[in-house]
């Protein structure tokens, strides 16, 4: 299959951008014309409902359309040229350099918390067959039949159906990581997941870029300036901790607020108000269980909600602790426990956070609440160096697919974390540039002709012109 | 040391980009101002000359000055605003996104080869600089004590001297790449030692990028319409290939040349009349005699070069082989030897060499020597897979230091296939992409305010924009 992959990818590879981008805007007509049909396998492997599956279809669509906007523009190609100089010392050469799609088959690991969004129809998927490389999904167990399916939907909307690979099984997984045609992996998923393929690539003669997205604790500091609505607050964190049973690669694992009764009290409220259920797969509920016990044993829990009547269904479970007990209990109590499951952590000084935020492991996002920007102001560049995205006022839960999303952050939130999996940047990861010196004009690509044929951003001699 | 530099770079990268740019060119006066000084320092050192030391010393002033034009122009952050949209669904926030500098320090491996130009005020400490780092370098030991002179040079023209640390020994190496405050690390230099450094970075809590360049067999391909001037090309590969006692990371060591009688008698009579010389480090001679006798027991000589009377002085040798043998001979016979060696492969048709081209490793440079863009039209596409920088009637020695050039490849030739050691991407490999969401004006950086304060290049609402 990868080898057909690779076939169909020599082709997909040489047809000019519009054509790609034509192609994934039928690919999200054809998710939302298949909307009815899947939501019902997602829901059936996977727990999740419909208004969620339906919304992540759409997200799914969405994706997909936006990597066609990027096509259409051609900046993805970064295109940029410097004539020559013969005056120089030493005499410079022609010089223009392009992205190209990576040679070979782009392998994606799906996720199991988003049957649509990062799976067979997700981000990374989108961003590759953008990029012109053919993929090859491994499927995640948690949703096998919708893989399937979402897979064939996708395949009839494609120029050439082996142009997207659907494997399965762990084994399936190892083969592609060190197939010789393979030349980049996307994953989400677990650290131990991660950790496991970076030692199969390294193991490679040719190790390839590896770009995996392996947990996070999405810290969220409360000001005191942000105490005037302690009950908005709680009922905010508590919705974000517990949608979707906590189950969100940007949960608020981490809440760190000021040491007041009111706050706390509401925060105890809105949480045992909440109601958590049937985890993703049993695996994933059994990672919960232990990774709240551990808890468990070491802090205090501060709240509790229901876990509803669901089979299997899990309760949300919030703890608390000072931040000396907290402090002293690094690094494990800034482990990811995938699930609706935080630490209140209280604090006396604002003063006292900076050390302990730069204590703790790179995230994908990091929150403030805060009604004063000049409270907030020494704490902008803190949580702007722990993770890849700060949100004022909100909650992390939530990732809008717009040309600024980033979505990655300092390990382990990401394995490389210059990039991203959402967001217009996302491409990148599936090309490299290569500069073509002194070529004669004929022989140049379209994207870095003089006349620019193609009407794409380019740098010529150190000037950007938008096409 | 580490965590002087990590201090230091705590103020550098709140500094302006302007500032920055301001502190580059001063670095850059200052190496220009003590090249006296500097050069005999060198040449005692590396056995390199004059000339070549004088117009290196030049290249690296060019690097510092290229970037602080790149700073100057301000696109390097990458600056994307996608203002809100409350009327999406879901809602989108207000998402700005920019590159800042990696955290904490850059750890730089010096190279041999290049004793200015990839060392201490080589390209990497140059881009890192730029970006708003500090850097460690940790000294080529073939040049400590030019390493220790262009230190102080640099040290003195930058406004904190922290901001350059300078490292000795094999021990203090692995310091820097295990250290948590590090953040990244650049390398240029062997596979050996490349993959020794991924081991360590591997063995971190929190791997961190490694940017290492391998080594590289640059092949060059002459086509049949190339052949009216078998001087010119046998007069132009011996010297590239003898450039510097061939101790350059685009070394020819690959010629595929159509089988002809008077093309390989001219290249016979070049290469014997060309001079070796001594090599950079006892070590690296060593390593090419034993390079060049595995390709005795294996390969025929083609033409030797005088090794000329310098002490430990080494003669080019450059072997034959068809075709088949060749690619029988592979993986072993695509290895780099460093120095001047190489090996011309003579085929019989051009649609036998893109098979043999797909099985050779990753390279810098590809090049192509025709007279007919049709005739050569077929290759470009298997050259721009196998290299990073595809070369038309040139030779790959030389790489211009400008925005578009391209130095990397696929494995060995980069770590990282898609970021480059030479040009003005090379800043890329020292930022990460952060993402603003709802930050209120105040707090944002200068970069992603509505009214453009600076001037940079963006890209708002999806359109770009040149500032």
């Amino acid at each position: 299959m990868i080898n057909e992959a690779a076939r169909a990818g020599e082709v997909w590879r040489t047809r000019p951008a519009a054509e790609r981008a034509d192609v994934l805007d039928r690919v999200a007509d054809a998710l939302l014309a298949a909307a009815d049909d899947l939501w019902p396998v997602a829901a059936r492997e996977t727990s999740l409902g419909e208004v969620r599956l339906r919304g992540e279809i759409a997200r799914s669509a969405v994706q997909f359309r936006l990597f066609a906007g990027v096509l259409r523009d051609g900046g993805h190609v970064e295109a940029i040229i410097d004539h020559a100089d013969p005056s120089a010392t030493p005499p410079k050469p022609d010089v223009r350099r392009m992205f190209q799609p990576v040679p070979g088959v782009v392998g994606v690991f799906a996720a199991s918390n988003f049957p649509f969004a990062f799976s067979v129809a997700g981000g990374d998927v989108a961003s590759a067959l953008a990029a012109g490389c053919a993929v090859v999904v491994k499927a995640h167990p948690g949703h096998p039949e919708l893989s399937r399916r979402v897979a064939e939907v996708m395949r009839a909307a494609l120029p050439d159906p082996d142009l997207l690979g659907l494997l399965e099984g762990f084994e399936a997984g190892k083969e592609l990581v060190q197939h010789p045609l393979v030349s980049a992996v996307g994953f989400t998923g677990s650290l131990r997941g991660g950790k496991a393929i970076q030692a199969l690539i390294d193991e490679r003669p040719d190790p390839i870029p590896f770009y995996g997205e392996l947990g996070s604790v999405n810290p969220v500091v409360v000001l005191p300036s942000a105490l005037a609505d302690p009950v908005g607050l709680a009922e905010g964190f508590a919705a974000s901790l517990t949608l979707g049973v906590g189950q969100f690669c940007t949960n608020p694992g981490l809440l760190f607020v000021p040491d007041d009764a009111d706050l706390l009290k509401a925060i105890t409220a809105a949480v045992s108000a909440t109601t958590g259920g049937t985890m993703l797969t049993p695996a994933i509920c059994e990672g919960f269980e232990s990774g709240v016990s551990r808890l468990d044993e070491r802090l205090t829990e501060l709240a509790r909600g229901l876990a509803g009547s669901a089979e299997g269904a899990v309760a949300p479970r919030v703890y608390t602790a000072d931040l000396t007990t907290f402090s002293l209990g690094l690094p494990e109590f800034a482990e990811e426990t995938f699930g609706p499951s935080a630490i209140v952590v209280t604090y006396k000084e604002i003063t006292d956070l900076p050390e302990v935020l730069r204590n703790l492991p790179g995230s994908l996002t990091a929150t403030l609440h805060s009604a004063d920007p000049v409270e907030a102001a020494p704490l902008v560049p803190e949580l702007a160096r722990l993770a890849g995205r700060v949100i004022w006022n909100g909650w992390p839960t939530g990732v809008a697919v717009t040309w600024a999303m980033h979505h990655g952050g300092p390990w382990p939130a990401s394995t490389t974390p210059m990039h991203t999996s959402v967001g217009a940047t996302a491409i990148r990861r599936w090309q490299t540039p290569v500069a073509y010196q002194d070529l004669p004009e004929p022989l140049l690509p379209l994207e870095l002709r003089d006349d620019n044929p193609l009407g794409i951003p380019r740098r010529v001699d150190g000037a950007l012109s938008v096409g």
